[in-house]
Order: C-alpha cells, then sequence, then structure tokens
C-alpha cells in the first residue's frame, strides 16, 4: 500500500508555497498519496490571475479581491524585507540553477496526482468563488481534511 | 480507542491561532483527543487581559509584560501589513459569514474539552505567572510534549 | 526500538530556530532518534560565520552571501518589531533565567548526535558551498527527507 502525505498551506508566501510543491512533487516520485489543503493565504496560490471577479461580493470581498495575490506569480517571501533581499533576487539564483518556478512546480503537481483541496471556511470568509481558483479543487472542512490526516504517514503545516 | 492529535502553537498571531483553534474543535467533534501546546508567543492567545500583572517581576519581564498582546482580540494578524488588509477587514468579513472570533473558538475548546499546555521554559523566560493565563493551563517541559506526541497520530506545528 | 523526529527548519529566525533545538534535544534525552532537514532560510543557522567565502560564487550569490545572516548569533527574531521588543530584550530574558543562547543548544546537538541534513536544492539555489556550513551537515535532496519522514513518529515543518 502506498504510503501517504498530508501538507496544509497556510502561508501565502512565494518561497513557502515552493516547499510546498517540492515535497508533494517528490512524493509523488516516490509513489506517495499526496492530498494538500489550502486554508486562509495559502489559496492565494490556487487563484487563476484571468478568473479573478468582482460578482456577487460584498463591498469587503470586493477590496480584499482587489488588494491580494493574484496566482503564484504574484506570491511576496516570507523573507522579502528580511535582510533586503527580494524575490527578483532569489528567482535570478533559481535561474542560474535552472532550478523552475513556483508556478512549473505547481502544474508538475497537478499533473502528477497530486490531490488539491480548499477550506470551506476560508474560502467563505475571502469571498472566493470556486471557479477564481484552479478547477482541480475540491472544498472540504476542517473536519475532512482531519479524517485524511489520521490516515496519512506524513502530516506538515507549511 | 479514539485518535489522537497535537498541536504546538509557536505562532502569536490571530489567523495561525484561529486555524489552530478550528483544527482542534473539529477534531473534537470527530472524538480525538486533543493536546495544545503553547510556546513561545503562542502563550500570547491564553493570557487574561484582566489579570496581567507587574508583580514579582524584573524590569525586563514588566516591559515585556507591557508590550506585548494580552490575549485572544490583542493578536495581530500575520500578513497585517501585507497588501494592506487589516485584522479589521478579516473581522468583518468573518462576521458577514457568520463566522465566530478567535475568542469563541478558544471558549469552544475548553468547553470541548481540548487540553491546553504551556511551555514551561517560555513562560520562564518571558515571566509569565500561571495566574496570568488561562486557569485550564497545565505547564509542562518540552519532553512532556514529546512523550504525548510520539502517542499521537497527528502532529503540527503552527 | 528507539522513537524517530523529523524536523524540517525552513525559517532563518532566532526564535524558531531555538524551537527545534529546544525539541531535538529534549528528543535525545528521551532516547529518541532525531533527524534535522535545513532547508531555505533554515540554513543560515549552519553557517560558520569564520569560513563564509565568495570563491566560486556568480554575482547574485555574492550579493545574496553577504547580506544574509552569518550562522546563529545573526539570526534576527520572527516577531522583532512586532509590539517592539528586540532579540536584545529576549537574551537578557534568557540570561536572567539561566536559558543557554541558541548557539549552546546548537552545539549540545551536534554533541548528542542529533543529525544534520541540508537541502540540496536550498544549497544550490543560494550557493552556499558545504564548506561554510557546519562539518556535521549531509546534503540530500527531497526524496531523502520524505524516506526518514515516512519512518518517524513525529514530523514537524518549522
Amino acid at each position: 500500500m502506498s504510503k501517504k502525505m498530508t501538507i496544509i498551506l497556510f502561508s501565502g508566501d512565494y518561497d513557502k508555497a515552493l516547499a510546498a510543491l517540492i515535497l508533494a512533487n517528490s512524493g509523488k516520485e516516490l509513489d506517495m498519496e499526496d492530498k494538500m489543503f489550502f486554508g486562509f493565504w495559502g489559496l492565494f496560490l490556487l487563484r487563476n490571475p484571468e478568473k479573478v471577479s468582482l460578482e456577487n461580493k460584498t463591498g469587503y470581498e470586493k477590496m480584499f479581491t482587489l488588494m491580494t495575490p493574484k496566482g503564484p506569480d504574484d506570491l511576496p517571501l516570507s523573507k522579502m524585507n528580511f535582510s533586503g533581499i527580494g524575490k527578483a533576487l532569489l528567482n535570478e539564483m533559481m535561474e542560474e540553477n535552472d532550478a523552475p518556478p513556483l508556478d512549473a512546480f505547481l502544474k508538475g503537481a497537478i499533473k502528477k496526482g497530486v490531490k488539491f483541496y480548499g477550506c470551506k471556511l476560508s474560502m467563505e470568509v475571502m469571498g472566493f468563488d470556486k471557479e477564481e481558483l484552479i478547477p482541480e479543487l475540491e472544498v472540504i472542512d476542517a473536519k475532512g481534511y482531519l479524517e485524511d490526516a489520521i490516515e496519512s504517514d506524513i502530516q506538515l503545516f507549511i
């Protein structure tokens, strides 16, 4: 029976999303069953910049929609201001070492069959419609996550 | 036998405390045995704003006592400055969706029987007396946490 | 058979490194088999300030080398600006309570036999040579981590 990993991506940082996706991709290469759960800021990774919509949103939700990152390329670094290093520098260094960008790791994970789950409460509070996020996303609640996590060999909160 | 979850709340952020408490509450609804361990900034969630005291504290501890958040309502967002969204906006959006505030999730967890543990070393270093924190808190050391974590089905560090 | 713990230290914060090392040291005192994996900013903890080098580095890597923390003493607090408390204050409070500084916990973990692993991709991207980090470090990739994590009783991402 294949080993299982569940990762919660709570963070909306470029570097943390990168770490989560590298682990998920590597898990698939080891034939693991990988499930990723996106809550709060983690959902920003899954926004489709071309599907951002203001329809059926309250005033607060519209404000939130416009002020927050719209997909992988838009995420900031968790240490962006720390010691002055910016995302541009990291990206240059990744390119020099032929490391693919975040977006490629996301596409790779989808292609390899990593499962994507979005936290229902976070989506409601933030006013995200399922249509604004990647189509592979399934919406569940915290209990749904826990039922999967109990059965898994590795659980991480990122 | 019921499944077990151990959560370390290290962070002092409103949103991360919310995630930890939502998971703990959901665990109880699934009849899990939930234990939460509070270290460093995580202890701020458990301060009772009416019991904050300067007695028997050194000068540094007094400074620290006065400069840091006093209970759930006082915690900042982990992304407070990120893209300009503030806690007020999040709270408005939570209210619009009938999601209870952090304080309600804390009270719910206590009522449902989630166990609360405070890290002894953190409390000593920060100069927190047991009396300043919620009465349900039991003080243990890192080994006490590990002994519980080894036996649990889910371990998270938040 | 001894119980196993695997900790990923992704963060480059003084306080989070402290938490990770306290857990690892406590695990050894319980005769656990502890493995720590250092990725991204977590690698800063393991830099040897006397071995920082600019040789064989690209321009970006040189910039990065000079702009980032050089070893344990150089790490910032995750909440440094939050409510104005600085690392100096925390260190004074730790000293008052006879809690050893970060560096002592690192040396203790090495002495007690905690295993140290560095993420290959992070080291390549950041331009870190093995010689610039502690000599106990072994370099592995994400799959190497996962194979250990699957077999372990506790997995944490810090």
